[in-house]
């Protein structure tokens, strides 16, 4: 048995994850981000102690997925967005009172292990998950391993230029992706077409410009409002172009799309495909399979407790 | 001993590599693209032969970079850019006439591996090499391994999007980085930038319009010119916006820049440094070490020879 953790904002999930890959057992608390580093490290080991003992301590390892930075040599947090990890020695800590190994990674790494070894890339080794939230996360995986560049921050798609004279974003660049393919993007379009068309049905579903989110014009494009359509048909375009880069790159045997516009189906995936299957660059038969993550968010738990 | 072969539009060029990666005889025959595909073959073969003399017939392998894509599970060319080679079964052909076990690869992809394992980056195992020419190369090495995607065909960064709404590709996108950044890019910016400069010393450096090549800008900043210093500027800048999604998506341990253009030395490398340092994604002290390629056309046959 292996426990894998998925720290959060908002709370820390833990999983006990069995041989199989199956979550056997899952508990969760709140992050507390507002008691210092000691008390949250007190917190984890509290809920690793926890989960550990419904395996009788027979815990091989235990794996975190952190919304940051990890250093791939010494596994200290380097970085960690909001939560106070980057100035303790978590993984020495959670080592000493647990005596369990222990292993920190990025949670878009994790997610898309998770993805490769149990979910929707569970057929292939190599694979490529690009999820589409607050920013675009990314995980890459070769040969059923995390690939983590020279210093553990390789994959950072979400801030790839896709535009060289494009908006400016808060790393430093212009034009990075996530400023056209995040839901923030979305949301940033989907008001600018409402102030823009103030008869779409986009101002009834949403309520007002305030409450506009990532669904709004997708259910005003099916409720067969063209400015709503035309929301989506602009997010697809950049979304596609960051994807086809992707697959040009990598030419991964999966591309798996992750986070909460996933939801949308068919409705995201149909013109997605069809625009990367024009536009990739490689001949021949194989190639990579587009695919919808599976595993929401037990990916970063399945994931996590596969580390190593 | 091995022999190394790169295999180019014009000549066949041929060398004995020994084993500290030193090429220790070479030969080069012209590229007969005229007379068929069973005449090409055959002289591919005569010239192994008469490498494999030299050799006393102690040959391990030949590997051979071409200008196209091979099927990674056949050995099979599947496209070779100008040159009969693709309805052939050269690897067969070669392993029956000479007795030595063949490999065959991208020409990108083999000068990456020859300057990571000899040359500009041989003190590293993973980087990336950008070959800057009429197009834009790309060879990815991890492990020491070229890197090549579930269908032979990873790498495409001449076919990343940097402008959505760019120029259009023969490739069928827009915004490719190659139409940007390569030194057909460089000339057509150059000739643009004479024709709205009708004073602008590149017109003396050159000689005339159809005569700008890819040193007239360099040239004309060098002696002062400020249309030929906006034109490095411009061109520096969409290679570096490239250059840093590279640094970002892969964190190599080197990013190894190769082609003509290299020759500028650090009037590119410096710029492109500064830009790279400034915007890259990554936090710590362990950063991609920029170089230039330091085995010019020898990095294709070290590198095709030790294919494997």
């Amino acid at each position: 048995m292996k426990i894998g953790i998925d720290l959060g904002g908002m709370s820390v999930k833990a999983g006990l994850v069995n041989d199989d890959l199956k979550i056997v057992y899952k508990e969760a608390i709140p992050t507390d981000i507002e008691n210092g580093k000691e008390k949250l490290a007190k917190d984890i080991i509290g809920l690793i102690n926890r989960v550990a003992e419904k395996a009788d301590g027979k815990v091989e390892s235990v794996g975190i997925g952190i919304p940051g930075d990890v250093d791939k040599f010494t596994g200290r947090v380097i970085y960690c967005n909001n939560i106070p990890l980057a100035d303790i020695d978590l993984k020495g800590e959670i080592e000493r009172e647990t005596g369990i190994p222990c292993f920190i990674n990025n949670d878009a790494n994790v997610a898309a292990l998770g993805e490769v070894l149990a979910g929707a890339a569970k057929n292939y080794k190599d694979a490529v998950m690009i999820t589409i939230g607050t920013g675009v996360g990314c995980g890459i995986v070769m040969d059923n391993e995390i690939y983590l560049g020279c210093n553990g921050a390789a994959g950072e798609i979400g801030h790839h230029c896709i535009e060289v004279d494009g908006l400016k974003c808060a790393c430093g660049r212009q034009g990075c992706f996530e400023l056209y393919a995040s839901v923030t993007a979305l949301i940033r379009m989907t008001r600018e077409a409402m102030e823009q068309n103030p008869d779409s049905k986009m101002w009834e579903i949403a309520g007002s410009l305030e409450k506009a989110g990532g669904k709004t014009s997708w259910d005003a494009m099916r409720a067969g409002d063209a400015a709503g359509k035309a929301v989506v048909d602009k997010f697809i375009r950049y979304l596609a172009a960051g994807l086809v880069n992707v697959v040009n790159i990598f030419q991964p045997e999966a591309l798996i799309i992750g986070g909460g516009i996933s939801k949308e189906g068919e409705y995201l995936l149909a013109p997605l495909r069809e625009i990367i299957c024009r536009e990739r660059y490689s001949r021949g038969k194989i190639q990579a399979d587009i695919v919808i993550a599976e595993l929401g968010n037990d990916a970063g738990i399945v994931g996590a407790s596969q580390l190593c």
